[in-house]
């Protein structure tokens, strides 16, 4: 009889194609299966992922679910794959959960984070985007404003075929000032389409230079239009930073 | 006429065999030379180091002097080759100084980092040393009492042809917890000998694990012998992070 587990972990996205397995590149979601399956007799093992991230995109939170017999517990199976994986995914957490709890289709709020450094920084290069520009936060702030709310992205993804509707809710969009000249955006939606919130970033980043405008952010979102927005900012930046499922809540503090 | 500038610099060493130009490796003296020499008509350029780090050893502070005609405005200097050297290497400020101002013979006090964490971490790697045991840091920082003072560091040193004496002058050493399950180990003194601050980092290891006491500590500077000191603490988790200079303080501020 074989149990449902849920793994919170993170993982840093530079070496891989991404989350989702691919014939040819090396993923994550391919990296953690062999994984586990060398602890089970070499088993064919299928993980479920909490959402797709693209190539060099990286997870400081994520959420996969996988039904395995139980032939560890929680805690031994965590120390035994940490030991097994690479430095640059990490297991924090395992848990045992109901065979009907699912790491995509339950999960109701995700938070992505963006980085950037205005300043050359030699430490945080592959985590963080180099836009050596003066950047008016304030204004890339307003325009946040105008993506709060439950409105149609369809400006802001990339085609997409597996989706029926681009509509999202957008519960919080801010950028913070760091030190040391870097800069985080955060995001926080039900949903998030394909490239969105890369798409986001660079229309934003181009509100900060000045090429765009308040008026012109909120045109772009009425044409429903993915030839309208800014440019896409580069993947390295992006963070999955949380990922909410309300039945987890109480149990992984 | 040649002007004298000192340089205030970053980098990140996992890329390069050390500060030192070596014949087969590339170095991160060689690459700044380079840089320079290609603003000056590739004239060959030799730059002033304020010392040496180990392979992957990183500065997120450090100075070099360079006797360069007076093309460029520091300002202007200081662009180009932030454009031209990779982004593991960033300088911060050039300014001009006398003749007589050395890079290395004028420091007067300087302080390394060494950071490790007790936890996986993904996005550390390469800038932290993973140490997944127990440690006792109050014990740790009681044996770093034993450190401070002007006393001869033998124990912690690699055979060095080229110094004439082992004696050192520690002002500051101590274990700071950090959040995430990173510790940070900062040390301070007029100078140091090659190696020692990862044998100091390694023996202390040694006491938080309980391998070592204080008392042994003791024993171990007194023996002033090579083979006394703990292991040697790995380069990636060390950083040169401040060189003082009493002509520079005022004009870096």
């Amino acid at each position: 009889m074989k149990q449902r587990y849920f793994f919170e972990l993170s993982y840093l996205g530079t070496n891989y194609c991404g989350w989702q397995k691919q014939p040819s590149s090396p993923s994550v979601q391919e990296t953690i299966e062999n994984a586990i399956s060398k602890l089970h007799s070499f088993e064919k093992i299928d993980v479920v992922g909490c959402g797709r991230t693209d190539t060099g995109v990286h997870a400081s939170n994520y959420f996969l679910h996988v039904d395995l017999p139980p032939k560890f517990e929680p805690e031994q199976l965590k120390f035994k794959l940490n030991g097994i994986l690479p430095s640059d995914i990490a297991i924090h957490t395992i848990i045992q959960v109901d065979m009907n709890n699912h790491a995509r289709f339950d999960a109701t709020k995700r938070t992505y984070h963006y980085f950037l450094h205005t300043t050359k920084n030699p430490f945080i290069t592959g985590q963080s985007y180099f836009f050596p520009q003066k950047l008016d936060v304030l204004k890339m702030n307003e325009a946040c404003s105008i993506l709060i709310g439950t409105k149609d992205f369809t400006s802001f993804s990339k085609l997409h075929t597996d989706v029926k509707t681009n509509i999202c809710s957008i519960s919080h969009a801010k950028w913070v000032a760091l030190e040391n000249d870097m800069l985080r955006f955060e995001i926080s939606a039900n949903r998030f389409l394909r490239n969105m919130v890369r798409a986001i970033v660079g229309t934003l980043l181009d509100v900060g230079t000045g090429k765009l405008t308040h008026k012109d952010v909120e045109q772009i979102l009425k044409q429903k239009n993915r030839n309208s927005a800014g440019f896409s900012a580069p993947g390295q930046g992006l963070f999955l930073a949380k990922v909410e499922y309300p039945f987890l809540n109480e149990r992984l503090t």
